[in-house]
């Protein structure tokens, strides 16, 4: 069964909805390497593209699909750094605009304290991404692309909000595959309900909806507290949803589709230098499985190999690798480990 | 058939979230007579509780209805005023709360330049009633209603925007009946996107829709601008509504019922003090009726009498009528003008 | 000695700078009398002009001098009303300009307990006069005009705020004389030091200096506490100040004077109908004695005259007198109770 | 004669209000060298404590003087490290605070496209150091130091703004020394009458006043704008300035006494890795001559000296000289380029 259909005719194969930014992670390559302290101890920093759904542009790119973002960035060098960095992955900028209030681009300075505990610094008072707008929606651009992304942190602030809103009622009117990655950040959210009744509404009308468990259990409190992993995809699936990810950490995620199967990866095993930029290569690469039109356990284990190969690199985009590199990546942990290694 | 079958089993007949404020109108009793004059020229005004909710609260109120009101108010004496007022009514206020941060009550001062030319001047900025918030909103209030019912206007800013959403999907949750009555005001919104991203999103889920032609192609122009009558009607009946109103002013109004059936109402022939005040009669009546078990048309014919009876009145609130009055008018205007006179 | 000389070569006699609002008293005239009540219990109001530094302008232009307005006011009906009262009373409109941002004007509705016990409830939420900007100020104009009154209340917040103190520094640098009433409303204020801070800018520039025991103990917060009257006196005296009016209520004021000197009255006795509007008749009255350089005492005579005739009238505007009034009021006055009766 | 008296019976020599930030400088150090680049192409970044009196701080501090700061940082662990670095430095951090809702710390990006040209990327919006509040303002504090320092960025928005006044004056009341660094940073101000406005209420009240021709200029604008060096000297003199410094960059700087005289000095001869960071040498040079009760001659060219040091580092304070070091760069030069090479 195919679980995602999609317009074959379309210029875009997906166009991603969010926040670009830049991360500041400790210095760690050839010349330099800050070891795992507290943060304000770090000294050195490398700049990088950073931002999930900019992550995943840039990941799917790789992998030679033709991707699109919607986006706001400030009026200044770190929003002709992103929008240059973008140019150079291929992806199309033509609708990125700028800040005209002195707005800034979203900065995470990241905490590595362990292979496995890290923290982030969020720079996101007055923050350029929320600056977009319903205004900056154009319906030709969703019309003419096979699927839209929707990062959940798009939801958090007005006028953002209603410019992801706005973006899923056109998709919608226009035939366009809906991805909802609820990639929740506790960050400029002022309470749970209004999580829940933001989530809510971009998952109703998605045909695809990535998350945690975390994530989910947001999305569902004053829907239906409580629900196990099958209830709440049970629930999805009863609205738009053919295909639902949830995602327990370490412990691997399981893919619910809407007849009722079900398909489960675990992470390959990686020395990690950084807890966290593995989410965004799963969803790179489960996406152009997707779009390859595999089976999705197959899907799911290219994201799980492309999650392993981000958590042991030092950025969370600029190492992202092309579709050649996973497959000898599983081809050589598959060699190491066993067939079964990443699947249950 | 019955359209709006409710759990019989539940104190409030119905409860109304959004706005309570204060209407304040030229002078026109038995001591003073403003005449018809620009707003700047009004030397005296009478002042009311007015808003369309609280107005609809206080009619279904005088037919004998339970009714409960979720708002906001002042913590000064207008906010005494309109909370003294609703329990004078008989009205529920547990649910009224007290803004923290100075902001103060909606203001309306109305101006009549003939019966059927009038404007109003708001006092809408930093106001109570918008203050409300989801922490307002109280499940076991919801679940204790045979129906609730939602102002569009309390959807125009947040907090009070996601207060209703959240109430609206308690009330889905725990099986109340939704009725939403778009009641625009142009006052507080920042773009047409909006509009039709919060209307839709509470039309979607609602049982009974209330509006004017305008009203429903301010909600469906990101869905499908430009639909006539019958296309509305069906839409919304794809999704929860049993019972689409759409209203054309002067002209009459439509009930669309989602079995395909529809009856029409015309205005009964009045001398108007005032162009309007009207809708909430209209609102009131309607409800009553449905809550009675009448046939849809019997309703209509009832809403459309109170309306009649408030168009004439200085009031909008204070002059409402109780059921035995409603009959008695339309059994009047009947003998004057024919059975048929609001019928078409 | 002239404690007060200014170039008579200019056009205007005084501009005054500040709010301009709407009263809403309880109606109380040949129709209609509302009775002392809570505010809450009145039905009917009578809308006047109002807002201190307003009163004064339409009191001295009916005193016979040429009066100009500085501020800001809403772009609606109420805008209009106010405006056309001042072009109809004399007063020069052509600095008074329209907020583009949907603020309003503010409204003081008036509670009458008693004669003497009475509250205001004031709506000054994003209001119309404290949007006035150093933009609106202009240096021709403030060049142009004998002197500048300054309303404290014009100091509460920002934007209003810069433009009064540009204003202040513009009559400095042009040899205009400056007025300080000092006019506190608790309203806007955040916190008591932001009051010291801003009221001792202006004190400290002003010429004349106008206010109670308690305004002085305001502004004197940050620079000496628990100064006596003589001693505050002083203090402003070692700054620009030639005069400094000091009220005590009822107990009557003192002017005191640069030489050393000082000046004492007490109020004329009469029924009140309300216990404020008298501050603005003291004002104007007071103000109109200087300019026609009368002894200190008989401009404190004619201000304590004009504040009685005030306090016994429903409006703070529109019953402001003329000369001959408060001339006739004070012979009257004085044939029943002794030539000194408002003398210390 | 001595321009700058003190009561020397206070624990503090000086405290330092205004803003303390981070500055990110592309890495220039032994293990990495940034090329003079455009800043969205610059990889690494070096972080330090930056902010023009935090700078100041430290080198006076490293002079030996006991300096405090009156500054808000955020509640993260860029708070931490700031307040952590000043501690280490023998800054007093008791008047430090955190912010409560959320503000993060100032960033300064700089951009260095060679020796004397460099640009700044300023985060500022929603920032730290302007939530410095009036409550946060301590009288003891103030009268226990000798001289307070306000940097004029801390009058750019309120709180901040009014934090600094009340620290003006309470310093008056107190008797304590009040030097004004004008310390002009585009960002965050709204409007040039605004500048003048503030600039000019703290330089009346300062007995010195330092700042480049163009930072009087901002200052002077609603006074007397266009005016001359010696005339602007004279007009602050005419308040209470007993020094007041005007700086022209690269030709120089002179100062001048209120007693007529006046002092000129030239910028040292060096290879300069950065065109700004000289400033705050120059100023904790300068002040710590005066506190030596040197000749001014001989504070400026201390002053002089600091600041040619600092602009051939990488940083803005980490490597502020002590005293010792400053004598040594001066014997340097001179033995060099001859003894008068700063002087005129």
């Amino acid at each position: 069964m195919n679980y995602f259909e999609m317009d074959k005719n379309r210029e875009f194969d997906l166009i991603l909805l969010g926040r670009v930014a830049i991360d500041f992670n400790p210095a760690y390559n050839d010349q330099v390497k800050e070891d795992f302290k507290p943060l304000k101890d770090v000294h050195m920093f490398e700049k990088y593209v950073g931002g999930s759904p900019a992550n995943i542009a840039v990941g799917i790119s790789r992998h030679g699909m033709k991707a699109g973002f919607i986006g706001k960035v400030s009026d200044d060098q770190f929003g002709d750094y992103v929008t240059e960095y973008f140019d150079k992955e291929g992806i199309d900028t033509s609708q990125i605009t700028r800040c005209v209030n002195g707005e800034k681009l979203g900065l995470t300075f990241t905490e590595m304290l362990s292979s496995s505990e890290s923290h982030i610094l969020m720079y996101r008072n007055c923050i350029a991404d929320l600056q977009l707008s319903v205004d900056d929606i154009q319906e030709d651009y969703i019309k003419n692309s096979k699927a839209i992304l929707i990062s959940g942190t798009a939801l958090a602030e007005s006028p953002s909000r209603e410019a992801a809103i706005k973006a899923v009622m056109l998709a919608k009117k226009n035939n366009t595959r809906i991805i909802f990655d609820i990639d929740y950040r506790e960050y400029n959210w002022k309470n749970p309900d209004e999580i829940s009744i933001y989530y809510s509404i971009i998952a109703k009308e998605a045909d695809i909806i990535m998350g945690s468990r975390e994530e989910f259990d947001l999305t569902e409190k004053l829907i239906k507290p409580g629900m196990k992993d099958e209830e709440s995809a049970a629930y999805w699936h009863g609205h738009n949803a053919t295909i639902v990810v949830i995602k327990h950490g370490m412990k691997g995620s399981t893919a619910y589709t809407c007849d009722g199967q079900q398909f489960s990866i675990k992470p390959f095993p990686v020395d990690a230098r950084k807890g966290f930029g593995g989410g965004d290569g799963y969803g790179s690469g489960f996406i152009y499985g997707l779009y390859q039109g595999w089976e999705l356990i197959d899907c799911l284990e290219f994201g799980s190999a492309e999650a392993a190969m981000m958590v042991k690199s030092n950025s969370s985009s600029d190492t992202l690798p092309g579709p050649e590199e996973v497959h000898a990546f599983i081809k050589e942990e598959k060699e190491l480990y066993g067939e079964m290694i990443a699947r249950v």
